[in-house]
């Protein structure tokens, strides 16, 4: 057997199975970007050999880290609104200095695809710097066909220039531009008729997204964009129950979502319809933290139930502006008291489940792309226990 | 005029006088090490020259960022404690798994000079990555004489490989140790009469603080520390009321200390007894989260007081395990609701303050060390409002 790279003397979480799947003294081997091998060294072929060997010396091997919750895409910042709310302006004031969401639509629709790509890369990079190979990036800040789709093509063209694998969803169903003059269904209409379809044919967006909430679309206006959704057989994803139970976490599964995120107000039957539908729960511990939210997601009944939970940075400029895998990982734990197993597997083996991809990424495990991160920590513990710290060794994207 | 290095076309946040200070179109100079000019571009000398030019390109500037409250230099960690706790085990658990702060005190005992040396650099980087150019490190895992001051070297010595400025507090009072059998007035007749006159006269010790609270050493006690550090004439810091209010920053306070640090549970008087003093209130956000403490610090008080204010990552292994100034801001906007203003101020201008160092570094303003952050970013805010970014362009440590 002639591998393109192996390394060796390494400890593995491969995150096969249902825990870390921890392996002392183990390899990993590459060929053609896909794993080849991943076990205990002593397992490795006899008479193996490979172009490239690699001496770990101990060090940690985990799967490159998955964010499966982004809005990376985007114009401007909202650091000013920021600031003017920590001096005690009110929602009027901030909205006259041209704050809150529409600010964002504003900008992403004033900027030039090279300019949405280019202030993108900055985030992407942190990302990348922590070991993660895979990122999913949503649309929604453009809210017409042609800015949805500018920005969609500018998710797309950040791997034209990184060595990392992106997936889109289109979130149209994200905020009412101000064209609309207040008119939720007419709105929900545009998004469902004349953009969906159309980046659904440009093969622009793998999965479809909305805001289910009292400040955005009813359950009702949501379900039609899921059936527009399903015509076009595109996969389903939702922002649910983050500030209000709408019963959203049962939509999505009803619907067979690949996850439900947020889910603050999730209840038991939520959670119980997620876990048989297979919907994952994508826990978003950054915006939890900016708005300082006390009302915690149902962790133990997503327990009970079974419910796969996976945690992403949701980075985005209103409510989470976060680029480290790594502090959405503490802030699992530290916030939401996930143990050290729930979080590594949250930006692993769930993210790739949340994202569709449990076949390709997700786990080390032979056949799916060799995306590996390497680690300079004694126990995986470390990588949750840290607070702003980097301990990556080495990042491989498809082997390389 | 003849300079060493010139800054040019930069945007200043100078933190001379009581806000950011700042200076568009601004110009930095360093001689021998130290800052010649920062003012207005058009405020140089005229018939200025230069060694060294950098074009900052509308980049900002601001003071080299000061951690002003560490223990960085530790043995061991505690991750697997944190893994533990996750999983639901009590105390009394982890102390039979060798956890808590009395695992730090063995592992650092157990370490020698250079291995505590080795341990701390990589969290040292962090802090240097993100443009901190002086940091404060405190002993307090030894608690006995050879101990402490191993671990005081070993935080001196992080100094010969790093372009960095470390100043050190002996903080004996911090634990127990077993062998005091729980006599914590014999224990502190040893930091008292055979510690610190040693670490004194070897000059390993800047200043002084100690642990006052229930669960640590009684306001009588602090006491007796804080009249051993005036005989030797060091300065005097205090770790008071985080958990429970003893009083402890009147305490602070009525012995003229440089800083009283967490102060969760400091009262209006308290807050006002500082302020006359000139008593730093150092804020330790990273511990209020990792401990998901509800109380807040008194900040209205504070500020109506007039107390200085700064921020600190209190890095150490059991509450915060925290190598990042910038989150330190965030946290400190998003959990205690300071402005951006207070953040920046909090790791600079204040933070040099609270080491009595406000002669030497902490604003941009001439005769001072020559020591810069040099920033991408479009304003100030972006500092704070990020989560997990690191816009960092440059760093300067004594004009080099
Ligand atoms: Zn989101
Ligand atoms: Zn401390």
């Amino acid at each position: 057997m002639r591998f393109d790279r192996v390394w060796l003397n390494a400890r593995l979480a491969t995150l096969g199975g249902n825990d870390l799947g921890i392996i002392e003294s183990g390899a990993v081997a590459s060929k053609d970007g896909l794993i080849a091998f991943a076990g205990p060294m002593q397992d490795l072929p006899t008479g193996w050999d490979a172009a490239g060997r690699i001496d770990c010396e101990g060090r940690w091997i985990t799967p490159g880290l998955i964010d499966c919750h982004t809005h990376l895409v985007y114009g401007g910042d909202r650091a000013h609104e920021f600031e003017l709310r920590l001096k005690g302006a009110s929602y009027e004031e901030i909205a006259r200095a041209g704050g809150g969401i529409l600010s964002t639509v504003k900008a992403t629709r004033a900027a030039s695809e090279d300019e949405l790509v280019a202030s993108a890369l900055p985030r992407l990079d942190h990302l990348i710097a922590e070991g993660c190979t895979t990122v999913e990036i949503k649309s929604g800040y453009g809210l017409d066909l042609e800015s949805e789709t500018r920005s969609l093509r500018a998710a797309r063209r950040l791997t034209d220039t990184r060595p990392i694998s992106v997936t889109t969803t289109f979130l149209g169903a994200h905020a009412l531009p101000p064209e609309a003059n207040g008119d939720k269904d007419a709105f929900i209409d545009k998004v469902c008729d004349q953009m969906l379809p159309v980046l659904a044919r440009e093969g622009l967006a793998d999965a479809v997204d909305a805001f289910c909430e009292g400040i955005a679309f009813s359950p009702e206006q949501v379900a039609r964009v899921f059936e527009a959704a399903r015509t076009h057989r595109l996969k389903i994803k939702l922002h649910a129950d983050q500030l209000s139970n709408l019963n959203g976490a049962k939509l999505a599964a009803d619907y067979g979502a690949l996850s439900a995120d947020h889910l603050e107000y999730t209840d038991v039957d939520g959670a119980v319809a997620m876990a048989k539908a297979g919907t994952v729960a994508v826990l978003l511990p950054g915006a939890f933290y900016m708005l300082r939210e006390t009302q915690l997601p149902p962790i133990a009944a997503f327990r009970e139930a079974g419910t796969h939970m996976a945690l992403a940075t949701d980075c985005n400029p209103g409510t989470s502006p976060m680029t480290s895998l790594l502090l959405t990982m503490n802030m699992g734990a530290t916030l939401f008291r996930l143990t050290v197993e729930e979080c590594i597997a949250g930006v692993t083996r769930e993210a790739a489940r949340a994202l569709g991809k449990l076949d390709e990424i997700g786990t080390l495990e032979p056949g799916k792309f060799c995306d590996l991160a390497i680690w300079e920590i004694e126990r995986p513990a470390e990588l949750v226990y840290r607070i702003g710290f980097n301990p990556l060794h080495a990042r491989i994207w498809r082997g390389q």
